[in-house]
């Protein structure tokens, strides 16, 4: 820290991404990537895009929040695009959470929530997830606070339904309730069905995960004209041309290429239901995942030295230090290979002990 | 706005990016792009770097840091890459400045500092500019607040010298000093060779001009490593995966291709003289520009009428509205067919008037 840094951030500590090895080739399990390359057609709108870059992107991302619009059957002036699903939700507690208005959020849940907090100089009140990691939806029932949750919920999963989601959204109409929806292509029901009944809910999606485009950086946000305006607004105060024109090329390139996109989704449901079925056969304890990873524990293995012994064999996955998910791992959903040869690892592992 | 805006942010006035036209095509000189396109090393590592969006951009930057850190001679740790230099000015409003330390700019320089100012809460001071558009160093001499200065100055293409930087540098040792370079490329000296000697000096940079790459986003800061830790608290507390994958590997392949960003630059300095030079003969008044732009105003022309008569020709440059400046139009050098498309539209203005 140099002596230059202001009280107000000194206390500050960052959100600490996943491990991204350079060097030795692992099987990475760690990030919750797409094993599979992006459409071919986003592939060559961002090469096309490439040779326009000494243009400034366009900052109002007309074409592509058209296509989000198209996508969802919603109006464009209900989208903002933004560099990843993080500057989406770093925009909606600048906006919508002040030090009259805390932020709340689960317990256990995406890390970055209480980073942007900080950051923001928010307050914020976590609430405990129940033992079995399911949210107990009569905890945010009309608390009058900004409400921050994750469906499904990373690292566990595990998803509230709409009509779940609904009760929160309508108890608390003078507060806005921020739906995450990161991991929502994966067998789980999106939220936003309900942007144009509540003026007070936001769905944020990102293109990371299910569209093959965490490299590229491209989330959304999707709520009621008012909301969306007032993050265009904190927006144009940050960084107005927040999205490159290759990622904005890739982006409608990717959108007009939906099969592709389903049959990945459909396979990585494939591969997370075969790898929890084996890995239920190994005496793994499970939550239900809608998402593209699994979150397991083994009762006989430490999970941080699971972790450390799978990275020792090449396969990295993610292992949470924090109290009451230190037992657990979470494995990105990946090819059957990659999984078959997480499952001969474990086998390995179970045979030898993790000495 | 929402009723769910915070009070913190309702008095958001945005920052106010140039036009980007659609539809019509004009002879783009309004938002200080380069007319040359990117370097094909950039294109083509942009396009190798698309197949593989799937995966995380490296949220360490390494390569390109490195690539910086190079082309510099200084340490990769003394690097931070940023989604454009907005980005890192407003990582260094958010680090070096707060309640207790203000922010204090000239009156007239890039529109974006107020606007980083309100939405980070910050209070700022202004300090004219001479009535030449010319800095007077002692108004910044031992000031003990954090300072940002454009070098050369926006809109006025107006350059201090490295020594004069120095000044205030070395007068303020316990507050940050911010040269903002982004035009530094265009026959003015960078700060960089200083960053060595005094801690806190931040030197930030851009790709949009000089190297072809406004589309792609690409900024960065350099100084000592105590600061560039702290701005590197800040990203990682914001969004650690900032800079997308396709554009990092553009901006390695555009710096392992300097002789081409040397002859743009070269041919613009050229075509800046060339202009001023004849705008002169056209009687217009201009500021020493070190800039890829020429400001100017013609003492016959009202400099709004001007603008839009311009448009109508198909011909966009920029006009800013505030006090002191609004004789002016700032105006992009393009190729020197396009300046001669501009002395052409003027020379028929001059005949006709501005009816």
């Amino acid at each position: 820290m140099s002596r230059y840094l202001s009280p107000r951030q000194s206390a500050l500590v960052p959100y600490t991404p996943g491990e991204q090895p350079r060097g030795r080739t692992y099987i990475k399990l760690n990030t919750n990537e797409s094993p599979y390359p992006p459409s071919e057609k986003a592939i060559q709108a961002a090469a096309e895009a490439a040779e326009n870059l000494n243009l400034y992107s366009d900052p109002t991302c007309k074409v592509l929040t058209e296509a989000i619009a198209e996508l969802y059957d919603i109006k464009p002036t209900q989208v903002i695009c933004t560099n990843g699903s993080d500057e989406v939700l770093d925009f909606a507690f600048q906006a919508f959470c002040d030090e009259n208005t805390p932020a709340v959020f689960p317990d256990i849940t995406y890390g970055f929530y209480p980073v942007f907090a900080a950051r923001n100089h928010i307050p914020f009140i976590t609430i405990p997830l129940k033992d079995d990691f399911t949210i107990n939806i009569d905890d945010y029932l009309g608390i009058g606070k900004t409400i921050f949750i994750a469906n499904p919920n990373a690292p566990t999963g595990i998803a509230l339904k709409v009509s779940e989601i609904e009760q929160i959204v309508a108890s608390n109409p003078d507060n806005v309730v921020v739906v995450d929806e990161a991991y929502v292509d994966f067998g789980s029901e999106s939220c936003v069905s309900l942007t144009g009944k509540y003026d007070n809910l936001l769905v944020t999606q990102t293109f990371s995960k299910s569209r093959s485009m965490a490299g590229a950086r491209l989330g959304f946000g999707i709520g009621n004209e008012k909301l969306i305006s007032d993050l265009h607004t904190i927006r144009y105060a940050t960084n107005p041309y927040n999205v490159n024109s290759m990622t904005m090329a890739a982006g409608v390139g990717v959108l007009s290429d939906e099969e592709y996109t389903r049959k990945n989704c459909a396979t990585i449901m494939e591969n997370r239901a075969y790898t929890a079925a084996e890995l239920k056969k190994r005496g793994f304890d499970m939550t239900d995942s809608y998402a593209n990873f699994i979150f397991a524990k083994q009762s006989n293995l430490d999970g941080g030295k699971l972790y450390e012994k799978l990275k020792e064999m090449g396969i990295l996955v993610r292992h949470f230090t924090a109290p009451r998910i230190s037992d657990y791992n979470r494995i990105t959903v990946g090819t059957k290979a990659e999984m078959d040869a997480l499952l001969s690892a474990i086998d390995q592992i179970l045979k030898d002990g993790l000495s």
